[in-house]
């Protein structure tokens, strides 16, 4: 996975706080980094998507801790879809050091369409699908076998 | 104010990040006990209360930040309205060290009730002002002179 | 994995701003209770370990979300080390909802001791190993095959 | 004081929990705004100040809420010193709707110089003092009367 290239990369505020007392960024405060960066994403590859109606749940999520971010660190967070299924897709972030190019910290999690009105998951739009399919430049629906 | 009472004390579970790179727990964190001070107060005072429909809502607010709180520290905040208006009623609360007694930080807060309908301000609904005098012991109600 | 027993449980105080715009306690959120389940955890098992010099950080963390929170909700984190290798242990956690036993949303991470003035990882000292074994009831030492 | 000039705006990065169950920014993380605004003010103005031994400490602070700020605002933090006594300084900070100019909430702290070594407050660095005056563009020193 090398040679993985991102499509959308958001620049990160970091806040006072975000500092423990360790003097480096707490690493419960990425994964604020990754909902923002996962929300800037949908927001510019599925604009007219509703929050309110479009429900998009995470429903596992993996992470690993490469490096620690200190309080004058410039980073951003990487965000690309990786796969569509029929039932969920894979959204692949990292959050990077803007400075140096260093790889901090790399997040796969597993998502799933929602219907917010009938409370149950529901295949991804295929507008949708179809927009991100776009927007990565390549087509991610997982091939059957 | 020395002889003060608070009817109202809740014991407050310190989070690992809510201590900064100083060692000492982030000023702006106090403001999230106070917030959960004054929901546990009306939860309590005036239980049917509906926060959708009676909003309540801060418009000003005091802080003196008195002594440092460490990730150790056993704190509670409390809360007491102490007089109410036409237009607004006044929140006192203050964060102190449930080992010492000491008192770390005092609050004043300017509340107002709010038609969340109508978007406009309004009077504190009698029900509850009846609540809040009854729970303090005393007539809150500012004299008119 | 359906009989395994927790002996460490954390209730967890849930603040205001811990509930989003969906009225749920937002996932980003769930990780500052393993943060301080973990916390405790320690705190009780290994009660000299000195985090200035004993440093123990997260290098890998996996969490499956199973339900919503509610801001109503009574919860509680629950703790246990699961398994001890040479350079790195694991640690299973869950968070339930104390009123009707739920689980909420499961978490494993990976341990990795570390050595603070030399900067490097090292294995997790012996009288650790032994505290955690004693206090989870049985050998947790990753076999050799 | 409307035609009060501010030297230094931060815009703000909001992230998605800064949004509480209202689907309004949270009162208690316009601290943490404000926190951010004037690390960056010192950092501009007096950028050899080295925080770990030239402690600046808020002593008191106070904060009018004049407009909500929602998700998809766009704001920003504006800090000045406004007055430096020989015990404390004060800082005016406001937090501003970048599109319509709006005022959104006002903050006023009053600020203590700290000897990190001595834990005792001590008159602010006549360098530090000069930094500010030059910055603000004008004598900022109390009178004496």
């Amino acid at each position: 996975m090398e040679d993985f290239v991102f499509h959308h990369t958001l620049p990160i505020q970091l806040r006072f706080n975000d500092v423990d007392k360790f003097g480096h960024v707490n690493n419960t405060v990425y994964f604020s980094f990754y909902d923002l960066g996962k929300t800037e994403y949908f927001a510019t590859v599925c604009p007219e998507m509703d929050g309110e109606k479009d429900g998009v749940v995470v429903v596992h999520i993996e992470v690993d801790f490469l490096e620690q971010i200190f309080a004058s660190s410039r980073i951003a967070v990487q965000t690309a879809v990786t796969e569509i299924g029929t039932k969920s897709f894979v959204l692949r972030q990292q959050v990077i050091d803007l400075d140096t190019g260093d790889v901090k910290c790399v997040c796969s999690s597993v998502m799933v369409a929602y219907d917010v009105q009938k409370h149950e998951s529901v295949p991804l739009a295929e507008k949708w699908v179809e927009a991100m399919c776009r927007f990565e430049g390549h087509d991610l629906r997982r091939k059957k076998r």
